[in-house]
C-alpha cells in the first residue's frame, strides 16, 4: 500500500523549506506546513521533564484541537531557553501568522538541535516571506530536508486508501536519529491527511499508531526534549464523517499506523553510525506489557547492540538482559531464533553450526530476532539498530 | 588509610593462581583463596534473573555462613549451560576440596567470561595440583590477574585500621570491567579480613558497603549473569567479637566501604574504552531514591557519556537525561556545576567562557559534575566513565 512512486501531496495543504541560517552547516534548517484554513489537528510531545519552549507553546495551542500551520526549525532545539525561548518561539509563530494573514495560536512551533541555544527569531522572521513565497502543494522535499539534523537523508512516507468510495492520502515526514527512545512521540513527525475526521478521533488513532511504531523504536536510549508528532486533517477527500468505533475509522488507523512504522523504520535505519535494523520480538509472556519491557530492556542494551553490530549472534547478551528486565520468567524455557535459525534451545546453546548460521543473517540490514520466553502468552516487538564506533564519534564531536 | 606500599596479605588466608587453559587467550585463568579453616562468610549475587551456574552454587553454599575455599575462574562465565553447567561447577570445586582435604560444600565457585560456554571441569581439574601447591599468604598478585577478563590492570585495595587495641587488616581484589551496572554487587569482587566478625554482621557491613560503591556505579548499564561479592573473615586479628551496633561495627563497615570504594573506582576506569571517571553528584532532591535515579539516569546515558568522551559539557544532554528519569523537578531551578565551573544556572545556560573552563576540567581523568535540582533535599553519587570508540570495538569483537 505503501506509494513513493507517485506526487507526495494531500489535498487542503501547502509546504515550503528555506534556508534561514540557523544551522551553522551549509542547507535548509526552516520549513512550513500550512492548511487551506483551520483544520483538526492533534499531536503528542515528548514525556521528558525538560520540555523545549516550541513544546510549551505547540501542547498549549494544539488543546483547541484546531491548527493551520506548522513552523519547523533545524538546527536549534531552543530547550532550556526560559522565558526568552518561549518569547522567540512566539515571535517566530507571529511572524508567520502575520504573513498568512492568521491568528498566530493556529501557528504550532517545533524545533530540532542542539539543546541549550536560544532560537534566533530575527533570523526566523527574515526568512519568512521566502518561507510563504515557497509554499507549494508540492512542496513536501524542501520541507523533509528543512527538518533534519545529523540524518543521512529525508524520511518520507505516503499510504492511499479508499474511504466511504473516496480516495485518502495519508502522508508523513520525521527526522531522526538520535536521542530517540521510546515511551513518547519520538523526534519530529507530521502527517497529513485529506481525510475528513474529527480532532478527537485523530488524537485516538495518532495515539495508538504512535505507540506501536515510534513508541517501540529505539537508538540510543535517551528521549529528547524537544518530541513532537502532529497530525492535520484538511477534510478535502470530501468522505463522509468518521465514526469513532467504525470500520473506516480503524483503517485511517491502519493507514496511519503503515506511515509512522515506516517512518520509524527509517528513523531507526538512519540511527547515527547504523548499519542495521533490528527487530526484537518477544512471545511467550505473562502480559503484553512483560513483553514489551523485556523486548526493550533487550533492545536498548549497549552489549547487544554491539553485538549486533559486530554481526555476532551472541545470545547470552540478549539473555542476560532479558534477566535484568525485572520481568519474570524462566531462563531454562526460552528459545532464540535469529531470522529462521533458532540458536538457543530451552536456555541451552544449539550449536556452532547454527551460530555460524545466524552471523550469516546477521550480516543483512534488516532482520528480526525472536525471543520466546515460553510456549503461549502476549508478544510484542520493538526496533532498534546497532551501536557502532560511528555513533560514538558522531555524538562525541556533535558540539565541536 | 589505603595502604598499597606494605605487603598485601591477610592473616588467615592464603591464595594463588595458574593458567589452566580456560582462556583462549594467554595468561593466569585460575585463582584460588583459602582460610586455615572454616570461617564466616557472607557474599552478594546478581539480581540478573539468568543467574550462572556458580552463583548458583554459591549462593546455596554461603547460607550456611561459612567457608572455607574460593575457587575463581576467567576465560568462561558457564552462565546458560543448565544441568551441565552445574555439574562442572560442581566437580571443579570437589576437586578443590579433595585435594585440600576439606568438605566441598564449603568452596564457592565464581566464573566470569563469555556466556554460553561450559566450564571445562577437565582443564580445572588438572590444574588444581598446582593452585592448590601454589597457595601463600603473599598470593594475591597471581590470584588478582587470575580472575581478569578485558580489564587492563588488576584491582587491589588494602585498608588497615584498630579495632579494639588490635590491627586489622581488610583486603579487597576485583576485576572489571564490562558488563557493569548498578543494583547488585557488580563483577567479581573478593573481600578478606583478619577481623573476628559473625557471618550475620559481616553480611550487613557488606550489604551496606556494597550499596554506597559497587551499586552506584556503572559502565554499560547491563548487569551480569555472574556478579558475585564474598567476603571472608578469619578473626585472626583478635579482636573482641564485634556488637552488631556498635562503634567498631561501624569502622569494620567503614573500611569495607573504603576497600569496595578504592575498588569501584578502578572497574569504572578501567571501564573498557573508558578516559574519564566521572562521579555525578544530584543534590535538592526529595529523597534519596530520587537523588540516586537522577544520578543513575544520567550517569547511563549514552549522550552523555559520549558527550564526556568528547570532552563537552553539553549540560542539555544532562538535563534531558534528568528530564526522562522519571523523577519530578523544576528545571528552572537547575544549577549543573562541572568541578568548580557552574555552567547552567537555574535551568539557563551561564555561557560560553563557563563552558570552555569546563571543557578544561573535562580534559581530566577524574572529576565530579554536581546536579542541583533544588536549594535543600537528599543527595546521591553515581561513578561513570566515558562512552568510546574503543568500547564499540571491544564489545563488537569479543568473541570473534
Amino acid at each position: 500500500m505503501s506509494d513513493t512512486s507517485s506526487a507526495l501531496s494531500v489535498a487542503g495543504f501547502r509546504l515550503s523549506g528555506v534556508r534561514a541560517g540557523i544551522k551553522k552547516r551549509e542547507g535548509l534548517d526552516l520549513g512550513l506546513i500550512v492548511a487551506d484554513a483551520p483544520v483538526p489537528t492533534a499531536a503528542v510531545f515528548t514525556r521528558n521533564r525538560v520540555k523545549a519552549a516550541p513544546v510549551l507553546l505547540a501542547a498549549e495551542r494544539v488543546r483547541s484541537g484546531k491548527a493551520q500551520a506548522l513552523l519547523v526549525n533545524s538546527g536549534c532545539a531552543n530547550a532550556c531557553t526560559g522565558k526568552e525561548g518561549l518569547a522567540a518561539a512566539r515571535a517566530s509563530c507571529a511572524a508567520v501568522a502575520r504573513a498568512l494573514g492568521i491568528r498566530a495560536e493556529l501557528v504550532l512551533p517545533a524545533s530540532t538541535g542542539v539543546i541549550g541555544q536560544l532560537l534566533p527569531a530575527g533570523k526566523v522572521e527574515a526568512a519568512v516571506p521566502a518561507l510563504v513565497t515557497g509554499l507549494d502543494a508540492g512542496g513536501v522535499d524542501p520541507f523533509s530536508r528543512a527538518i533534519l539534523t545529523t540524518d543521512r537523508g529525508p524520511k518520507v512516507a505516503q499510504v492511499r486508501l479508499r474511504i466511504g468510495g473516496r480516495a485518502v492520502t495519508v502522508l508523513g515526514v520525521a527526522k531522526g536519529a538520535g536521542m530517540i527512545h521510546p515511551d513518547m512521540a519520538t523526534t519530529l513527525g507530521f502527517v497529513l491527511t485529506d481525510a475528513r475526521v474529527g480532532a478527537p478521533l485523530l488524537r485516538r488513532l495518532l495515539r495508538g499508531a504512535t505507540d506501536a511504531t515510534f513508541n517501540a523504536l529505539t537508538v540510543d536510549g535517551d528521549t529528547s526534549t524537544n518530541d513532537t508528532l502532529v497530525a492535520m486533517a484538511s477534510g478535502r477527500a470530501g468522505n463522509a464523517a468518521l465514526a469513532p468505533a467504525g470500520r473506516d475509522a480503524a483503517r485511517l488507523g491502519g493507514a496511519l499506523e503503515e506511515v509512522l512504522g515506516a517512518l520509524g523504520r527509517m528513523i531507526v535505519g538512519d540511527g547515527e553510525g547504523a548499519g542495521h535494523v533490528v527487530t526484537f520480538e518477544v512471545s511467550g509472556a505473562r502480559t503484553a506489557a512483560d513483553a514489551r519491557q523485556v523486548a526493550r530492556t533487550i533492545a536498548t542494551s549497549s552489549l547487544v547492540k554491539t553485538a549486533l553490530h559486530g554481526k555476532d549472534p551472541n545470545w547470552g547478551r540478549i539473555l542476560a538482559a532479558a534477566g535484568r528486565s525485572g520481568v519474570d520468567f524462566s531462563p531454562d524455557r526460552v528459545d532464540i531464533r535469529v531470522g529462521d535459525v533458532l540458536i538457543v534451545r530451552r536456555g541451552l546453546a544449539v550449536g556452532e553450526e547454527a551460530e555460524r548460521r545466524a552471523h550469516e543473517v546477521m550480516s543483512g540490514s534488516d532482520y528480526t530476532v525472536h525471543v520466546k520466553l515460553g510456549a503461549r502468552g502476549a508478544s510484542a516487538r520493538y526496533l532498534t539498530c546497532d551501536l557502532s564506533a560511528e555513533y560514538v564519534r558522531i555524538n562525541a564531536d556533535y558540539r565541536s
